[in-house]
């Protein structure tokens, strides 16, 4: 059936077409809640009837045009992005996909250090490819670059000096040749672990004074994901450049960099040329304008703050003997598992998300990291979160349930 | 007006807001003939009533997923894809901006081979970032491999042996580490030049026998623009792997790599791993799909063939003291000048953009490479290339005239 498709990753076998709100349907009829937001873009649920709406008048108009030419929907998102960033910035533009807006962010912090070398946290997830793929967990490259950190929520704080001894002979040693620090505020691919504040602030002090800048990969925790506006906010700490993407476009491809006049002015017209079929491209930026009045209007951050209790106290009462972690932070959630009964880890987690499938809820999992992922919409429902919590009750009951029958205890 | 937009590039005064065919509107109702297809995109002209429809049927039904669910239409958008090239391949993916699937498609190449290099042509551009970007001649980076080539219709063709010789003494070195050979057809951004086929092919049968791959860029070239589906039919060559972009969107942000089920067998799932938050989204491959269904059913190609002719002949026409060559390609059209009176050959040439844009017609132009250039839609009406025709005279007259004032022959 998928035999045109190239094999990127595992397809599953249900044929989706139709989206609504928090739901996916299939070619069946049979619906899913989706608690991953579709590759975590949906913060406003699929197909927000004011976004199609955008999509259907903006394509009306023009959806395209040559790098030349400005319109003035472009100019108001602009705007409306950079009057929606708590902190002050000044200058932005549009691109396609988070990966790209990671990559050119990092560009162009080497163009303005005049720098090579890139630091990142080990377990980050910055892009699909280049530097920023490099920096990536999923690649071996760059390792020297990827500083060890202190965990939240797993005494590692402790050892803080330790962890910061440790980044500071990588700074100390490349002083001169470090352009910038890259930080995703929550690793959310890399196993869903917030670095300690206590870490992070010392490392983006010790880049001003280095010279280097701090950008922030606010593409999956950028528009309330982390319960803030942005996850950086998480911090005490102020960026240089925002690299924004996914819920910009609530399932559209549309990003962004984010970033500041006095940077731009220290680079030449050429050194800052950079030329994309749909940079800054009219549909696209009419739909980050209209998320961002979406976000506004319909107070999404005040409103999620109810449900990311709700979801974080649910978490806690779960007890599985599988069950290493629950843990979540805003509105991503994770449940990390160990090996149980007949049960390898692996398939377990494979298990549990087929279960989950079967009863109607899609959730995210890796089984390299041990765990399975929640990032619902952020307009989830009362009701579809009760939805939510009885399916995994139901599954992880049947879990140890089957595996009492199969291993049963004396 | 523009200033909260990061300075790329050189924006015009001249602000837009609506788009039809081959025309775009400013905010004052002043049309012009968009003679770049946006950014080489809009082949079927700009709001295409058949895509707009789609655009609006599929952003109704779904717009995103995650990557682990595909809908029919992105299976059939595949099928369609491979139906419509004509030689065989048998896997697709869909991505968001051409740059993306060239780097996707010189990632592969490096996997399958287990080889670092890669070789491209000087004078190519291959995408924005990454490896595809350092292959470009917009960076400095791989100077030894950027192939100097022979350029049809400059008499190179004489010396095919030098470059010949320089070109297999590159490989011959790295014969065990190049894993593919880049080749954009026609080098619109470079310059509008075409590599010589008896240069290209005898390049593209040692890659074969030195086990690297034949990647074609077809981000500007494919869907008709050569006159041909696919740029690389120009050559008689068996290509590996084709990178899609721009024209099959028609503006809206999709790309596609096409290739081989023999190749994906040589990778494990994780080596083929890749994931963006949009790859093979219904949005995106919806429009895919009826981009080729509308290049197929209003007999695209068919019809081009007689506009070639006009604007080739028209071009031969052109008599200009400062006009070095004009050249074509299909329906990609420079005009090179050379400096003339007072004017230095960037004054003149931006004087000339100027003007066609005063006169009603957006072109493109490169004062790097001393030309402007004309990437019509391929629907343009004959009316329309009247229109072009005109204004080009026109402008060109109005320079010679102005010219003969200030310096008055005696």
């Amino acid at each position: 059936m998928f035999d045109k498709i190239l094999r990127t990753n595992t397809f599953e076998f249900e044929l989706i077409e139709r989206a609504s709100g928090s739901w996916i349907y299939d070619v069946n009829g049979k619906k899913y809640l989706d608690c991953e937001s579709g590759m975590w873009c949906t913060n406003l649920g699929h197909n927000h009837p004011t976004i199609v709406e955008t999509i259907k008048e903006q394509s009306s108009k023009i959806i395209h045009r040559n790098k030349g030419f400005l319109c003035p929907i472009t100019i108001e998102a602009a705007e409306k992005l950079l009057d929606f960033i708590t902190d002050k910035f000044d200058k932005v533009t549009f691109l396609n996909s988070g990966s790209e807006a990671v990559e050119f962010a990092i560009n162009f912090a080497k163009k303005i250090t005049k720098r090579k070398n890139v630091l990142s946290l080990e377990n980050s997830y910055l892009g699909a490819f280049g530097i920023a793929r490099d920096l990536s967990f999923t690649s071996s490259e760059n390792e020297e670059f990827k500083l060890e950190f202190p965990v939240c929520g797993r005494n590692e704080c402790e050892n803080l000096d330790r962890f910061l001894q440790k980044a500071y002979k990588v700074i100390d040693k490349h002083a001169d040749d470090i352009a910038c620090f890259v930080l995703e505020p929550i690793m959310v691919g890399g196993g869903v672990l917030r670095p300690c504040s206590k870490f992070i602030q010392p490392i983006c002090d010790k880049m001003k004074e280095i010279g280097a800048l701090v950008i922030i990969d606010e593409v999956t925790t950028g528009f309330g994901r982390t319960g803030k506006k942005f996850g950086y906010e998480l911090f005490k700490i102020t960026p240089d450049i925002l690299a924004l993407g996914k819920a910009l476009g609530n399932g559209y491809p549309v990003s962004a960099v984010v970033t500041k006049s006095d940077l731009e002015a220290k680079l030449t017209s050429s050194e800052l040329y950079y030329a994309q079929s749909h940079q800054l491209d009219p549909l696209g930026t009419s739909i980050a304008m209209k998320v961002i009045e979406v976000f506004e209007s319909e107070d999404i951050l005040e409103k999620l703050k109810p449900k990311i209790v709700e979801l974080f106290s649910f978490l806690k009462t779960l007890s599985h003997p599988s069950i290493i972690d629950a843990r979540s932070f805003g509105f991503i959630f994770a449940i990390e598992f160990k090996e149980y009964g007949n049960n390898k880890t692996k398939e377990l987690i494979l298990r549990i998300k087929d279960s989950l499938l079967l009863e109607g809820v899609m959730i995210g999992f890796s089984t390299a990291k041990n765990l399975i992922r929640f990032l619902p919409p952020l307009t989830i429902s009362d009701e579809e979160i009760k939805f939510l919590k009885q399916k995994i009750t139901k599954v992880l009951e049947e879990i140890k349930s089957s595996e009492l029958d199969t291993n049963p205890i004396p």
